[in-house]
């Protein structure tokens, strides 16, 4: 694309000029901003792909207590050995010019710390959510980012996933009407042995790492915050997989407008990620939490007796999405702007989760 | 089909041979069971069209406010006119000795005092859902009808229906493995002026009249009564027509096993009903709790890495819900046994809608 100058100032008057330069490049530097990587395990590796495809993203620094696999990984990525840490001398990465940003891919539990550290060597924060295992965490990692002066994004990745963003489009715009509920499930059968079934890796059960997928989706479809909370917790299986998280949640929330949203959330069944939102003109649904596969159906009424029936399969493939969080953390980065899914918005789905459990354990105890 | 004395022999000793009769034969009698049709609305047509699928049950009185539209519905069902009863007068068919059996189709406020009245006059009675408006209610229907010594069913015509049979064999057989939770929704856009949205006549909002089927087929498939009830209720629309009855109800509910349903139900919204059951080895769902277009669709485990997929719609047309309905009310009065649907089953919803009614009070105090 070649503009003249003429166009281009025009382009900038709109406030388009920046956005239409490639991302790195947008304060005249062709410099991508680097990012060091936290914890290598799978989901590192799709956002370290997803670099791949960015043209202002790239890895420059790994954090690991496995040497050898972070020299196989930096030698894939181009990372200087010496851009290599463990988990004890991380905080050496101040002096590391190359290095932006971290991506926090750790354990739930470990979120906080590195976060915190991480600002204080003066690197801004892409943290995996969710964004830590308590709200007085949550609010730690906020305010240690906040005095460094550092960015911190939590990466949730579906806002800037364009299926999700078609669906709050149609939404918003009154396409199904006035919504009056929503249900959404999200789980998996999780196998004995992972981090993510012990309590002091994960903070808790299947609410935490994926049931937050329904209460963040309740949250951007709505537009609106919880303010009630009525849930349940069960483990059924008994085979040493539940000893310290439980297995199924199940939660009710309502929100100001009186919009009505049911939750369910397991690491004992097979449950295919998806939301149904209800509305006075018809439905919508999204299908799919994951890295890709995305599909959005709709079927509401235009006109007397007219209805129109929408089937959209979203066809792009992972690692997409995690180079278009990429994009946006970068895009902050050089532009000085705040995260659509800034600390606060992790916090809130940490406040609500609090929420939600202590619900819970009032009922449960009922 | 043409059975030799021995062959039926045999099939006696298995306890097939009276199956195997046209019902209303099955005691070597060619009479048929004869209903009266208590309510002449929309319900009430689809059950009269019902019976003319069967062999075993027809029509034979009618009550109704309007005697214009009771006769012309006599003359299409062969109803001598003298069957045809007001409500004031319909006591009178204890000496009719052609109705053997009531339907009542009234709104659901009414369905008590009909229910009682026809127990009175001798009549065995077939009530449509919900089975009353109150608890108590319920209880002096139970105690009429034992007191009279007649049958009572109560009109959950989903128990004889093919496609919702196959779905709660599925399950019980394992096929999707352990059961942790189901999430279910049923509701529509409720016309103003309706007597449903009169709660004088119906007794409440959506969930008495549509939310009843999300809350019975957790309970058919599960085959556990529920012990915990945690609800919201809610009124978007402020345009006139939730003056007396609630637009929305969502609300969790715990199974002793465990085992978490999600419900929801609307007047607000186009809410197509389903349930989706998430089992250890996969997920089952039955689309549809209307009178046709039911449609099964599962996805499971077999063995390592191999699944099943289903999809099996039915294609049975309305009204042979209907007519299955009566087939085995007919079955039951003729041979004298106990409705898989009787009273205590519609007693058993009643009393968890007040438990829904009464968390959703406390939970909208707080």
């Amino acid at each position: 694309m070649s503009l003249s100058r003429r166009e281009f100032s025009r382009l900038g008057a709109m406030g388009m000029a920046a956005q239409m330069l490639p991302l790195g490049m947008a304060q005249g530097s062709e410099r991508k901003v680097g990012y060091c990587v936290i914890g290598l395990g799978r989901i590192a590796d799709h956002f370290m792909r997803g670099t791949k495809l960015t043209t202002g993203s790239q890895i420059t620094g790994l954090v690991s207590g496995h040497r050898d696999k972070a020299e196989r990984i930096a030698a894939e990525y181009g990372v200087p050995k010496s851009s290599i840490y463990s988990y004890e001398d991380m905080d050496r990465m101040r002096e590391n010019k190359a290095i932006d940003a971290v991506y926090v891919a750790l354990p739930n539990s470990m979120h906080a710390e590195y976060t915190i550290r991480s600002a204080k060597a003066g690197k801004h924060v892409l943290c995996e959510k969710p964004m830590s295992t308590t709200v007085s965490e949550a609010e730690s990692m906020i305010a240690a980012c906040k005095a460094a002066k550092v960015k911190l994004m939590i990466a949730y990745r579906l806002h800037y996933e364009p299926t999700t963003l078609r669906a709050i489009k149609l939404v918003q715009e009154g396409t199904v009407g006035q919504v009056q509920s929503i249900v959404s499930a999200n789980g998996f059968n999780e196998k004995a042995g992972e981090w993510r079934l012990n309590k002091a890796l994960s903070g808790g059960g299947p609410l935490l790492d994926v049931g937050i997928y329904c209460l963040n989706a309740m949250r951007y479809i709505t537009r609106e915050e919880p303010v009630k909370f009525a849930a349940y917790v069960s483990t059924i299986d008994h085979d040493g997989r539940f000893d310290s998280v439980e297995e199924n949640t199940s939660w009710t929330m309502q929100f100001p407008s009186g919009i009505l949203a049911s939750c369910t959330t397991t690491y004992g069944a097979q449950m295919p990620g998806f939301y149904r939102v209800y509305g006075s003109k018809g439905w919508l649904q999204v299908d799919e939490f994951g890295y890709e596969g995305l599909r959005l159906r709709a079927n509401y009424a235009v006109a007397d007796r007219k209805r129109v029936e929408l089937d959209e399969p979203n066809t792009e493939r992972d690692p997409m999405q995690f180079k278009r969080q990429a994009d946006h953390m970068t895009e902050c980065i050089l532009r000085d702007q705040t995260p659509k899914t800034p600390g606060e918005e992790g916090l809130r789905d940490m406040q609500y989760m609090q929420a939600i459990y202590k619900s819970a354990s009032s009922t449960s105890a009922s």
